[in-house]
Protein backbone atom coordinates (compact mmCIF):
# COMPACT_ATOMS: atom_id res chain seq x y z
CA UNK A 1 0.00 0.00 0.00
CA UNK A 2 1.31 3.37 -1.26
CA UNK A 3 1.02 6.14 1.59
CA UNK A 4 -0.29 8.87 -0.68
CA UNK A 5 -0.98 9.90 -4.07
CA UNK A 6 -1.94 12.36 -6.20
CA UNK A 7 -3.96 13.14 -9.11
CA UNK A 8 -4.88 15.96 -11.13
CA UNK A 9 -8.39 15.71 -13.12
CA UNK A 10 -8.98 18.47 -15.38
CA UNK A 11 -12.60 20.58 -15.05
CA UNK A 12 -15.10 20.66 -17.70
CA UNK A 13 -17.21 23.15 -19.31
CA UNK A 14 -19.83 21.54 -21.36
CA UNK A 15 -20.93 23.60 -24.57
CA UNK A 16 -24.36 21.39 -25.79
CA UNK A 17 -25.39 18.10 -25.00
CA UNK A 18 -28.23 15.64 -25.32
CA UNK A 19 -29.40 13.40 -22.17
CA UNK A 20 -29.74 9.79 -22.40
CA UNK A 21 -30.67 7.79 -19.69
CA UNK A 22 -30.10 4.34 -19.31
CA UNK A 23 -31.02 2.27 -16.32
CA UNK A 24 -27.28 0.62 -16.44
CA UNK A 25 -25.41 3.60 -15.50
CA UNK A 26 -22.51 2.40 -17.76
CA UNK A 27 -24.73 2.99 -20.88
CA UNK A 28 -25.94 6.12 -19.64
CA UNK A 29 -24.38 9.42 -20.37
CA UNK A 30 -24.68 12.09 -23.18
CA UNK A 31 -24.10 13.08 -26.46
CA UNK A 32 -22.00 16.74 -26.95
CA UNK A 33 -18.76 18.77 -27.00
CA UNK A 34 -16.80 20.59 -24.10
CA UNK A 35 -13.45 22.51 -23.31
CA UNK A 36 -11.33 20.68 -20.67
CA UNK A 37 -9.27 23.14 -18.48
CA UNK A 38 -6.14 23.67 -16.99
CA UNK A 39 -8.13 24.70 -13.86
CA UNK A 40 -9.51 21.66 -12.07
CA UNK A 41 -9.48 19.47 -8.89
CA UNK A 42 -6.32 18.12 -7.62
CA UNK A 43 -7.37 15.07 -5.57
CA UNK A 44 -4.72 13.61 -2.80
CA UNK A 45 -5.77 10.19 -1.30
CA UNK A 46 -4.04 8.43 1.90
CA UNK A 47 -5.21 5.33 3.54
CA UNK A 48 -7.32 5.78 6.67
CA UNK A 49 -9.38 3.80 8.79
CA UNK A 50 -13.01 4.90 7.41
CA UNK A 51 -13.79 7.05 4.75
CA UNK A 52 -13.17 10.97 5.17
CA UNK A 53 -13.20 13.92 2.39
CA UNK A 54 -12.50 16.98 2.39
CA UNK A 55 -13.04 19.67 -0.30
CA UNK A 56 -10.90 23.01 0.16
CA UNK A 57 -10.08 22.17 3.93
CA UNK A 58 -13.51 21.64 5.05
CA UNK A 59 -15.57 18.37 5.31
CA UNK A 60 -17.67 17.79 2.69
CA UNK A 61 -20.43 15.08 1.53
CA UNK A 62 -19.42 14.21 -2.23
CA UNK A 63 -21.83 11.41 -3.51
CA UNK A 64 -19.91 10.15 -6.46
CA UNK A 65 -16.10 10.04 -4.38
CA UNK A 66 -18.24 7.78 -1.66
CA UNK A 67 -19.63 5.87 -4.12
CA UNK A 68 -16.33 5.47 -5.97
CA UNK A 69 -14.43 4.43 -2.37
CA UNK A 70 -17.76 2.17 -1.78
CA UNK A 71 -16.25 0.33 -4.50
CA UNK A 72 -13.08 0.20 -4.44
CA UNK A 73 -13.67 -1.23 -0.76
CA UNK A 74 -10.79 1.73 0.46
CA UNK A 75 -11.67 3.45 3.17
CA UNK A 76 -9.80 6.40 2.42
CA UNK A 77 -9.22 10.29 2.96
CA UNK A 78 -9.69 11.91 0.17
CA UNK A 79 -8.30 15.13 0.07
CA UNK A 80 -9.82 17.44 -3.20
CA UNK A 81 -8.51 21.09 -3.96
CA UNK A 82 -10.48 22.82 -6.86
CA UNK A 83 -9.51 25.91 -8.64
CA UNK A 84 -12.70 25.99 -10.60
CA UNK A 85 -15.76 27.44 -8.91
CA UNK A 86 -18.20 24.22 -7.20
CA UNK A 87 -21.92 23.73 -8.35
CA UNK A 88 -21.01 26.40 -11.60
CA UNK A 89 -21.01 24.09 -14.45
CA UNK A 90 -17.18 22.53 -14.25
CA UNK A 91 -17.62 18.72 -13.60
CA UNK A 92 -16.31 19.24 -10.16
CA UNK A 93 -18.08 16.03 -9.02
CA UNK A 94 -16.83 14.11 -11.73
CA UNK A 95 -13.12 15.43 -11.38
CA UNK A 96 -13.40 14.37 -7.93
CA UNK A 97 -14.55 10.89 -8.55
CA UNK A 98 -12.35 10.24 -11.11
CA UNK A 99 -9.11 11.39 -9.32
CA UNK A 100 -10.04 9.52 -6.36
CA UNK A 101 -10.68 6.23 -8.65
CA UNK A 102 -7.36 6.66 -9.84
CA UNK A 103 -5.31 7.72 -6.90
CA UNK A 104 -7.00 5.14 -4.80
CA UNK A 105 -6.40 2.46 -6.97
CA UNK A 106 -2.85 2.83 -6.54
CA UNK A 107 -2.91 3.67 -3.03
CA UNK A 108 -4.62 0.48 -2.36
CA UNK A 109 -3.07 -1.64 -4.76
CA UNK A 110 -6.20 -2.61 -6.83
CA UNK A 111 -4.63 -2.89 -10.13
CA UNK A 112 -7.62 -2.19 -12.38
CA UNK A 113 -7.03 -0.27 -15.96
CA UNK A 114 -7.80 2.62 -16.78
CA UNK A 115 -11.26 2.16 -18.77
CA UNK A 116 -12.65 0.74 -15.59
CA UNK A 117 -11.71 3.05 -13.01
CA UNK A 118 -13.26 5.72 -15.68
CA UNK A 119 -16.06 3.45 -15.82
CA UNK A 120 -16.26 3.28 -11.79
CA UNK A 121 -16.50 6.97 -11.82
CA UNK A 122 -18.73 7.79 -14.83
CA UNK A 123 -21.03 5.34 -13.02
CA UNK A 124 -20.55 7.11 -9.98
CA UNK A 125 -21.42 10.49 -11.23
CA UNK A 126 -24.34 9.15 -13.29
CA UNK A 127 -26.58 7.20 -10.34
CA UNK A 128 -25.85 10.65 -8.43
CA UNK A 129 -27.56 13.11 -10.44
CA UNK A 130 -24.13 15.29 -10.95
CA UNK A 131 -23.06 14.73 -14.28
CA UNK A 132 -23.78 12.33 -17.72
CA UNK A 133 -20.37 13.14 -19.40
CA UNK A 134 -18.42 15.28 -17.59
CA UNK A 135 -16.09 12.18 -16.13
CA UNK A 136 -15.65 10.50 -20.05
CA UNK A 137 -14.42 14.06 -21.34
CA UNK A 138 -11.97 14.90 -18.31
CA UNK A 139 -10.85 11.02 -18.95
CA UNK A 140 -9.68 12.32 -22.84
CA UNK A 141 -8.91 15.69 -21.93
CA UNK A 142 -8.87 18.44 -25.13
CA UNK A 143 -11.56 19.54 -26.52
CA UNK A 144 -13.62 16.43 -26.76
CA UNK A 145 -16.56 15.44 -28.74
CA UNK A 146 -18.95 12.91 -27.29
CA UNK A 147 -20.77 10.71 -30.21
CA UNK A 148 -22.17 8.69 -28.40
CA UNK A 149 -22.71 8.08 -24.26
CA UNK A 150 -21.50 6.16 -21.54
CA UNK A 151 -18.48 4.72 -20.58
CA UNK A 152 -15.77 3.41 -22.39
CA UNK A 153 -16.30 0.23 -24.19
CA UNK A 154 -20.06 1.66 -25.17
CA UNK A 155 -18.97 5.82 -26.02
CA UNK A 156 -17.73 6.66 -28.97
CA UNK A 157 -15.34 10.08 -28.77
CA UNK A 158 -13.88 12.38 -31.33
CA UNK A 159 -11.90 15.87 -30.61
CA UNK A 160 -11.49 19.38 -32.18
CA UNK A 161 -8.01 19.16 -32.51
CA UNK A 162 -7.12 22.84 -30.80
CA UNK A 163 -5.91 24.44 -28.15
CA UNK A 164 -7.15 27.95 -26.60
CA UNK A 165 -6.76 30.06 -23.99
CA UNK A 166 -10.35 30.35 -22.12
CA UNK A 167 -12.26 32.92 -19.74
CA UNK A 168 -14.60 32.31 -17.59
CA UNK A 169 -17.05 34.42 -14.74
CA UNK A 170 -19.28 32.33 -12.68
CA UNK A 171 -22.59 34.03 -11.22
CA UNK A 172 -23.59 31.57 -8.53
CA UNK A 173 -24.63 28.19 -8.74
CA UNK A 174 -27.46 26.39 -10.76
CA UNK A 175 -28.65 22.74 -9.78
CA UNK A 176 -27.59 19.76 -12.35
CA UNK A 177 -29.85 17.39 -11.16
CA UNK A 178 -33.15 19.54 -11.06
CA UNK A 179 -32.16 19.79 -14.91
CA UNK A 180 -30.80 16.56 -16.22
CA UNK A 181 -34.00 14.78 -14.20
CA UNK A 182 -36.71 16.76 -15.21
CA UNK A 183 -37.85 16.68 -19.26
CA UNK A 184 -35.07 17.14 -21.21
CA UNK A 185 -36.72 16.71 -24.48
CA UNK A 186 -36.36 20.00 -25.73
CA UNK A 187 -32.61 20.02 -24.16
CA UNK A 188 -31.80 16.90 -26.14
CA UNK A 189 -33.40 17.97 -29.65
CA UNK A 190 -31.18 20.85 -29.30
CA UNK A 191 -28.20 19.15 -28.38
CA UNK A 192 -28.61 17.04 -31.34
CA UNK A 193 -28.75 19.53 -33.37
CA UNK A 194 -25.37 21.08 -31.68
CA UNK A 195 -23.64 18.21 -32.17
CA UNK A 196 -24.43 17.81 -35.54
CA UNK A 197 -22.77 21.21 -36.66
CA UNK A 198 -19.73 20.42 -34.70
CA UNK A 199 -19.42 17.20 -36.39
CA UNK A 200 -19.80 18.62 -40.13
CA UNK A 201 -17.05 21.57 -38.89
CA UNK A 202 -14.77 20.69 -36.09
CA UNK A 203 -13.61 24.01 -35.04
CA UNK A 204 -13.34 26.03 -31.78
CA UNK A 205 -15.72 28.56 -33.92
CA UNK A 206 -18.27 26.24 -34.83
CA UNK A 207 -18.32 25.01 -31.25
CA UNK A 208 -18.77 28.30 -30.10
CA UNK A 209 -21.92 29.09 -32.41
CA UNK A 210 -22.99 25.77 -31.76
CA UNK A 211 -22.86 26.60 -28.06
CA UNK A 212 -24.37 29.76 -28.22
CA UNK A 213 -27.47 28.60 -30.42
CA UNK A 214 -28.04 25.25 -27.83
CA UNK A 215 -28.22 28.13 -25.16
CA UNK A 216 -30.62 29.79 -26.59
CA UNK A 217 -32.86 26.91 -27.95
CA UNK A 218 -32.82 24.72 -24.84
CA UNK A 219 -33.91 27.91 -22.88
CA UNK A 220 -31.05 27.59 -20.96
CA UNK A 221 -29.64 31.13 -20.54
CA UNK A 222 -29.90 33.54 -16.95
CA UNK A 223 -29.92 37.09 -17.16
CA UNK A 224 -26.37 37.26 -15.74
CA UNK A 225 -24.72 34.57 -18.45
CA UNK A 226 -27.23 36.36 -21.33
CA UNK A 227 -25.91 39.84 -20.46
CA UNK A 228 -22.47 38.78 -20.68
CA UNK A 229 -22.62 37.01 -23.78
CA UNK A 230 -23.86 39.92 -25.56
CA UNK A 231 -21.17 42.04 -23.88
CA UNK A 232 -18.83 39.81 -25.43
CA UNK A 233 -20.52 39.61 -28.88
CA UNK A 234 -20.08 43.74 -29.01
CA UNK A 235 -16.61 43.62 -29.19
CA UNK A 236 -16.36 41.34 -31.33
CA UNK A 237 -15.81 38.02 -28.99
CA UNK A 238 -16.64 34.79 -28.85
CA UNK A 239 -18.69 33.35 -25.65
CA UNK A 240 -21.26 31.15 -24.58
CA UNK A 241 -22.69 29.44 -21.17
CA UNK A 242 -20.87 26.52 -19.45
CA UNK A 243 -23.71 23.72 -19.14
CA UNK A 244 -24.59 23.34 -16.69
CA UNK A 245 -24.07 26.57 -14.61
CA UNK A 246 -24.67 30.15 -14.19
CA UNK A 247 -21.22 30.34 -15.90
CA UNK A 248 -20.29 32.89 -19.19
CA UNK A 249 -16.81 31.30 -20.74
CA UNK A 250 -14.93 33.06 -23.45
CA UNK A 251 -12.55 31.99 -26.30
CA UNK A 252 -8.90 34.09 -26.19
CA UNK A 253 -9.62 37.49 -24.08
CA UNK A 254 -13.53 38.11 -24.66
CA UNK A 255 -14.17 38.68 -21.13
CA UNK A 256 -11.19 41.17 -20.60
CA UNK A 257 -11.94 42.92 -23.80
CA UNK A 258 -15.64 43.41 -22.57
CA UNK A 259 -14.59 44.72 -19.04
CA UNK A 260 -15.23 41.68 -16.94
CA UNK A 261 -12.71 40.09 -14.74
CA UNK A 262 -12.73 36.73 -15.91
CA UNK A 263 -10.58 33.73 -14.31
CA UNK A 264 -7.50 33.02 -17.05
CA UNK A 265 -7.12 29.03 -17.84
CA UNK A 266 -6.39 27.18 -21.27
CA UNK A 267 -7.78 23.88 -22.60
CA UNK A 268 -5.91 21.39 -20.96
CA UNK A 269 -4.35 19.01 -23.60
CA UNK A 270 -4.20 15.56 -21.31
CA UNK A 271 -6.71 14.02 -19.94
CA UNK A 272 -6.83 13.00 -15.61
CA UNK A 273 -3.14 12.28 -14.73
CA UNK A 274 -1.35 10.96 -11.96
CA UNK A 275 0.95 13.25 -10.41
CA UNK B 1 -3.96 30.31 -43.57
CA UNK B 2 -2.06 30.56 -40.11
CA UNK B 3 1.64 31.41 -41.07
CA UNK B 4 3.12 27.87 -39.10
CA UNK B 5 1.54 25.73 -36.48
CA UNK B 6 3.78 23.37 -34.04
CA UNK B 7 2.95 20.57 -32.98
CA UNK B 8 4.47 17.48 -29.95
CA UNK B 9 4.33 14.46 -30.56
CA UNK B 10 5.55 12.08 -27.67
CA UNK B 11 7.84 8.79 -28.41
CA UNK B 12 6.30 5.55 -28.53
CA UNK B 13 7.98 2.29 -27.28
CA UNK B 14 5.85 -1.04 -27.86
CA UNK B 15 6.89 -4.09 -25.45
CA UNK B 16 5.07 -6.06 -26.81
CA UNK B 17 2.57 -6.59 -29.85
CA UNK B 18 0.48 -8.58 -32.44
CA UNK B 19 0.58 -8.17 -36.07
CA UNK B 20 -3.16 -7.30 -37.58
CA UNK B 21 -2.61 -6.86 -41.29
CA UNK B 22 -5.57 -6.02 -43.33
CA UNK B 23 -6.12 -4.80 -46.79
CA UNK B 24 -7.60 -1.43 -45.28
CA UNK B 25 -5.06 0.44 -43.56
CA UNK B 26 -7.53 1.78 -41.30
CA UNK B 27 -8.11 -1.67 -40.18
CA UNK B 28 -4.81 -2.68 -40.37
CA UNK B 29 -2.84 -2.44 -36.93
CA UNK B 30 -1.48 -4.39 -33.86
CA UNK B 31 -2.74 -4.93 -30.43
CA UNK B 32 -0.16 -4.78 -27.40
CA UNK B 33 1.11 -2.16 -24.66
CA UNK B 34 3.76 0.19 -24.59
CA UNK B 35 5.38 4.01 -23.19
CA UNK B 36 4.60 7.00 -24.77
CA UNK B 37 7.68 9.23 -23.60
CA UNK B 38 8.04 13.25 -23.01
CA UNK B 39 10.65 12.83 -25.28
CA UNK B 40 9.22 12.78 -28.83
CA UNK B 41 8.86 14.70 -32.15
CA UNK B 42 8.28 17.83 -32.59
CA UNK B 43 7.16 19.10 -35.78
CA UNK B 44 6.30 22.72 -37.16
CA UNK B 45 4.51 23.49 -40.74
CA UNK B 46 4.49 26.06 -42.70
CA UNK B 47 2.78 27.12 -46.08
CA UNK B 48 4.95 26.33 -49.11
CA UNK B 49 4.83 26.10 -52.83
CA UNK B 50 5.58 22.73 -52.61
CA UNK B 51 6.36 19.67 -49.91
CA UNK B 52 9.30 20.02 -48.44
CA UNK B 53 10.55 17.79 -45.11
CA UNK B 54 13.29 18.30 -43.28
CA UNK B 55 14.08 16.20 -39.99
CA UNK B 56 16.90 17.53 -37.22
CA UNK B 57 18.16 20.14 -39.90
CA UNK B 58 18.70 17.88 -42.78
CA UNK B 59 16.04 17.34 -45.73
CA UNK B 60 15.20 13.77 -45.67
CA UNK B 61 12.50 11.41 -47.09
CA UNK B 62 9.68 10.27 -44.72
CA UNK B 63 7.31 7.96 -46.81
CA UNK B 64 4.22 8.31 -43.97
CA UNK B 65 4.92 12.31 -44.05
CA UNK B 66 4.45 12.86 -47.69
CA UNK B 67 1.17 10.88 -47.87
CA UNK B 68 0.08 12.71 -45.15
CA UNK B 69 0.56 16.17 -46.79
CA UNK B 70 -0.90 14.55 -50.18
CA UNK B 71 -4.00 13.38 -48.41
CA UNK B 72 -4.60 17.02 -46.89
CA UNK B 73 -3.53 18.71 -50.41
CA UNK B 74 -1.36 20.62 -48.93
CA UNK B 75 2.44 21.30 -50.26
CA UNK B 76 3.77 22.05 -46.72
CA UNK B 77 7.19 22.71 -45.18
CA UNK B 78 7.80 20.14 -42.45
CA UNK B 79 10.29 20.79 -39.85
CA UNK B 80 10.40 18.12 -37.49
CA UNK B 81 12.84 17.91 -34.44
CA UNK B 82 13.17 14.19 -32.68
CA UNK B 83 14.71 14.18 -29.06
CA UNK B 84 14.84 9.93 -29.50
CA UNK B 85 16.89 8.31 -31.87
CA UNK B 86 15.67 7.37 -35.39
CA UNK B 87 14.85 3.74 -36.56
CA UNK B 88 15.28 2.73 -33.11
CA UNK B 89 12.14 1.49 -31.69
CA UNK B 90 10.62 5.03 -30.95
CA UNK B 91 8.10 5.66 -33.38
CA UNK B 92 9.62 8.48 -35.03
CA UNK B 93 7.65 7.92 -38.79
CA UNK B 94 4.29 7.78 -36.78
CA UNK B 95 5.35 10.65 -34.77
CA UNK B 96 6.20 12.85 -37.52
CA UNK B 97 3.02 11.86 -39.67
CA UNK B 98 0.64 12.79 -36.69
CA UNK B 99 2.52 15.96 -36.05
CA UNK B 100 2.10 16.76 -39.41
CA UNK B 101 -0.94 16.01 -39.86
CA UNK B 102 -2.28 18.02 -36.56
CA UNK B 103 -0.27 20.72 -37.32
CA UNK B 104 -1.26 20.87 -41.08
CA UNK B 105 -4.95 20.77 -40.43
CA UNK B 106 -4.57 23.65 -39.11
CA UNK B 107 -2.31 25.77 -41.23
CA UNK B 108 -4.60 24.98 -44.24
CA UNK B 109 -7.27 25.23 -42.58
CA UNK B 110 -9.09 21.42 -43.51
CA UNK B 111 -11.90 21.54 -40.36
CA UNK B 112 -10.80 17.77 -39.83
CA UNK B 113 -11.53 16.13 -36.75
CA UNK B 114 -8.85 14.78 -33.92
CA UNK B 115 -10.07 11.22 -34.86
CA UNK B 116 -9.91 12.19 -38.59
CA UNK B 117 -6.34 13.69 -38.44
CA UNK B 118 -5.19 10.42 -36.62
CA UNK B 119 -7.07 8.22 -38.98
CA UNK B 120 -4.72 9.39 -42.04
CA UNK B 121 -1.35 9.41 -39.95
CA UNK B 122 -2.03 6.16 -39.00
CA UNK B 123 -2.74 4.35 -42.52
CA UNK B 124 0.23 6.41 -43.95
CA UNK B 125 2.00 4.66 -41.47
CA UNK B 126 0.77 1.64 -42.38
CA UNK B 127 0.87 1.84 -45.45
CA UNK B 128 4.52 2.76 -45.67
CA UNK B 129 5.25 -0.38 -43.32
CA UNK B 130 6.81 1.88 -40.59
CA UNK B 131 5.19 0.78 -37.92
CA UNK B 132 1.22 -0.97 -37.28
CA UNK B 133 0.44 1.13 -33.63
CA UNK B 134 2.84 3.63 -32.67
CA UNK B 135 -0.06 6.38 -34.03
CA UNK B 136 -3.21 5.52 -32.21
CA UNK B 137 -0.58 5.10 -29.12
CA UNK B 138 1.05 8.31 -29.75
CA UNK B 139 -2.56 10.09 -30.36
CA UNK B 140 -3.65 8.20 -26.79
CA UNK B 141 -0.64 9.39 -24.04
CA UNK B 142 -0.14 7.86 -20.97
CA UNK B 143 0.89 3.69 -20.77
CA UNK B 144 -1.71 2.55 -23.59
CA UNK B 145 -3.26 -0.56 -24.01
CA UNK B 146 -4.15 -1.27 -27.25
CA UNK B 147 -6.76 -4.36 -27.40
CA UNK B 148 -7.90 -3.61 -30.79
CA UNK B 149 -6.09 -2.91 -33.53
CA UNK B 150 -6.70 0.13 -36.37
CA UNK B 151 -7.46 3.44 -36.53
CA UNK B 152 -10.01 5.40 -33.89
CA UNK B 153 -13.61 3.81 -34.55
CA UNK B 154 -12.10 0.21 -34.96
CA UNK B 155 -9.73 0.08 -32.32
CA UNK B 156 -10.19 -0.40 -28.46
CA UNK B 157 -7.49 1.01 -26.31
CA UNK B 158 -7.54 0.87 -22.79
CA UNK B 159 -4.61 2.07 -20.45
CA UNK B 160 -2.57 1.13 -17.13
CA UNK B 161 -2.97 4.08 -14.81
CA UNK B 162 0.73 4.96 -13.70
CA UNK B 163 3.24 7.28 -14.67
CA UNK B 164 7.08 6.18 -14.50
CA UNK B 165 10.45 7.57 -15.19
CA UNK B 166 11.96 6.11 -18.08
CA UNK B 167 15.35 5.42 -19.11
CA UNK B 168 17.29 3.97 -22.24
CA UNK B 169 20.38 3.51 -24.65
CA UNK B 170 20.27 2.58 -28.24
CA UNK B 171 22.65 0.21 -29.84
CA UNK B 172 22.19 0.98 -33.11
CA UNK B 173 18.79 0.93 -35.78
CA UNK B 174 16.61 -2.41 -36.58
CA UNK B 175 14.19 -1.56 -39.67
CA UNK B 176 10.71 -2.39 -38.54
CA UNK B 177 9.47 -3.03 -42.37
CA UNK B 178 11.79 -6.13 -42.34
CA UNK B 179 10.16 -7.63 -39.79
CA UNK B 180 6.48 -6.88 -39.97
CA UNK B 181 6.31 -8.05 -43.38
CA UNK B 182 8.21 -11.47 -42.63
CA UNK B 183 6.99 -14.19 -41.19
CA UNK B 184 4.90 -12.80 -37.90
CA UNK B 185 3.06 -16.02 -36.49
CA UNK B 186 5.58 -16.83 -33.61
CA UNK B 187 5.86 -13.02 -32.65
CA UNK B 188 1.90 -12.85 -32.43
CA UNK B 189 0.95 -15.85 -30.25
CA UNK B 190 3.98 -14.43 -28.03
CA UNK B 191 2.03 -10.72 -28.50
CA UNK B 192 -1.49 -12.35 -27.68
CA UNK B 193 -0.24 -14.26 -24.47
CA UNK B 194 1.72 -11.36 -23.46
CA UNK B 195 -1.15 -8.83 -24.14
CA UNK B 196 -3.65 -11.12 -21.62
CA UNK B 197 -1.24 -11.23 -18.67
CA UNK B 198 -1.28 -7.18 -18.71
CA UNK B 199 -5.39 -6.76 -19.07
CA UNK B 200 -5.60 -9.50 -16.66
CA UNK B 201 -3.32 -6.94 -14.45
CA UNK B 202 -2.97 -3.55 -16.06
CA UNK B 203 0.28 -3.01 -13.70
CA UNK B 204 3.70 -1.35 -14.50
CA UNK B 205 5.64 -4.14 -13.22
CA UNK B 206 3.07 -7.04 -15.42
CA UNK B 207 3.76 -4.62 -18.10
CA UNK B 208 7.70 -5.28 -17.82
CA UNK B 209 7.63 -8.69 -17.32
CA UNK B 210 4.83 -9.45 -20.09
CA UNK B 211 7.70 -7.04 -22.69
CA UNK B 212 10.74 -9.16 -21.44
CA UNK B 213 8.79 -12.55 -21.93
CA UNK B 214 7.27 -11.83 -25.25
CA UNK B 215 11.22 -10.28 -26.58
CA UNK B 216 12.25 -13.75 -25.57
CA UNK B 217 9.82 -15.99 -26.72
CA UNK B 218 9.57 -13.93 -30.42
CA UNK B 219 13.38 -14.24 -30.23
CA UNK B 220 13.79 -11.10 -31.39
CA UNK B 221 16.64 -9.79 -28.59
CA UNK B 222 19.80 -8.63 -30.05
CA UNK B 223 23.03 -9.41 -28.14
CA UNK B 224 23.58 -6.08 -26.66
CA UNK B 225 19.85 -5.51 -25.47
CA UNK B 226 19.85 -9.24 -23.78
CA UNK B 227 23.29 -8.07 -21.70
CA UNK B 228 22.06 -5.02 -20.52
CA UNK B 229 18.60 -6.51 -19.55
CA UNK B 230 20.24 -9.31 -17.76
CA UNK B 231 22.47 -6.66 -16.02
CA UNK B 232 19.40 -4.22 -15.41
CA UNK B 233 17.95 -7.50 -13.67
CA UNK B 234 21.65 -8.13 -11.49
CA UNK B 235 20.46 -5.02 -9.72
CA UNK B 236 16.86 -6.16 -9.43
CA UNK B 237 15.61 -3.49 -11.84
CA UNK B 238 13.33 -4.43 -15.11
CA UNK B 239 14.67 -3.94 -18.22
CA UNK B 240 13.20 -4.89 -21.60
CA UNK B 241 13.74 -4.36 -25.48
CA UNK B 242 12.11 -1.71 -27.42
CA UNK B 243 9.89 -3.04 -30.09
CA UNK B 244 11.03 -2.94 -32.49
CA UNK B 245 14.82 -1.34 -32.15
CA UNK B 246 17.89 -2.20 -31.06
CA UNK B 247 16.69 -0.09 -27.75
CA UNK B 248 16.65 -0.96 -24.32
CA UNK B 249 14.68 0.59 -21.71
CA UNK B 250 13.72 0.32 -18.00
CA UNK B 251 11.96 1.91 -15.37
CA UNK B 252 13.36 4.36 -12.57
CA UNK B 253 17.09 4.12 -12.59
CA UNK B 254 17.55 0.91 -13.58
CA UNK B 255 20.17 1.23 -16.48
CA UNK B 256 22.11 4.26 -14.09
CA UNK B 257 21.98 1.69 -11.26
CA UNK B 258 23.38 -1.10 -13.76
CA UNK B 259 26.23 1.27 -14.76
CA UNK B 260 25.19 2.29 -18.14
CA UNK B 261 24.85 6.26 -19.79
CA UNK B 262 21.45 6.29 -20.67
CA UNK B 263 18.52 8.87 -21.52
CA UNK B 264 16.40 9.75 -19.09
CA UNK B 265 12.47 10.95 -19.45
CA UNK B 266 9.22 9.60 -18.39
CA UNK B 267 6.20 8.70 -19.63
CA UNK B 268 3.74 11.17 -21.29
CA UNK B 269 0.34 11.87 -19.76
CA UNK B 270 -1.04 13.37 -23.07
CA UNK B 271 -1.32 12.32 -26.31
CA UNK B 272 0.07 14.32 -29.30
CA UNK B 273 -0.77 18.28 -28.56
CA UNK B 274 -0.76 21.63 -30.57
CA UNK B 275 2.20 23.92 -29.50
Amino acid sequence: MREEVTAFVPGHITGFFSAHPDDDPTKAGSRGAGLTLTDGVEVTVTPADEPQIVLDGEPAAIEPVETVLETLEAPARVEAETSVPIGAGFGVSGAAALGTALATNLVYDRKLSYNELVTIAHGADVQAGTGLGDVVAQASGGIPIRLEPGAPGHNLLDGIPARARVEYVSFGQLSTADIITGDTDQLSAAGKEALSLVVKEPTLLSFMYASRRFAREAELLTADVKKAIQDVAAVDGQASMAMLGNTVFALGTGLSDAGYEPSICATHPAGAMLK
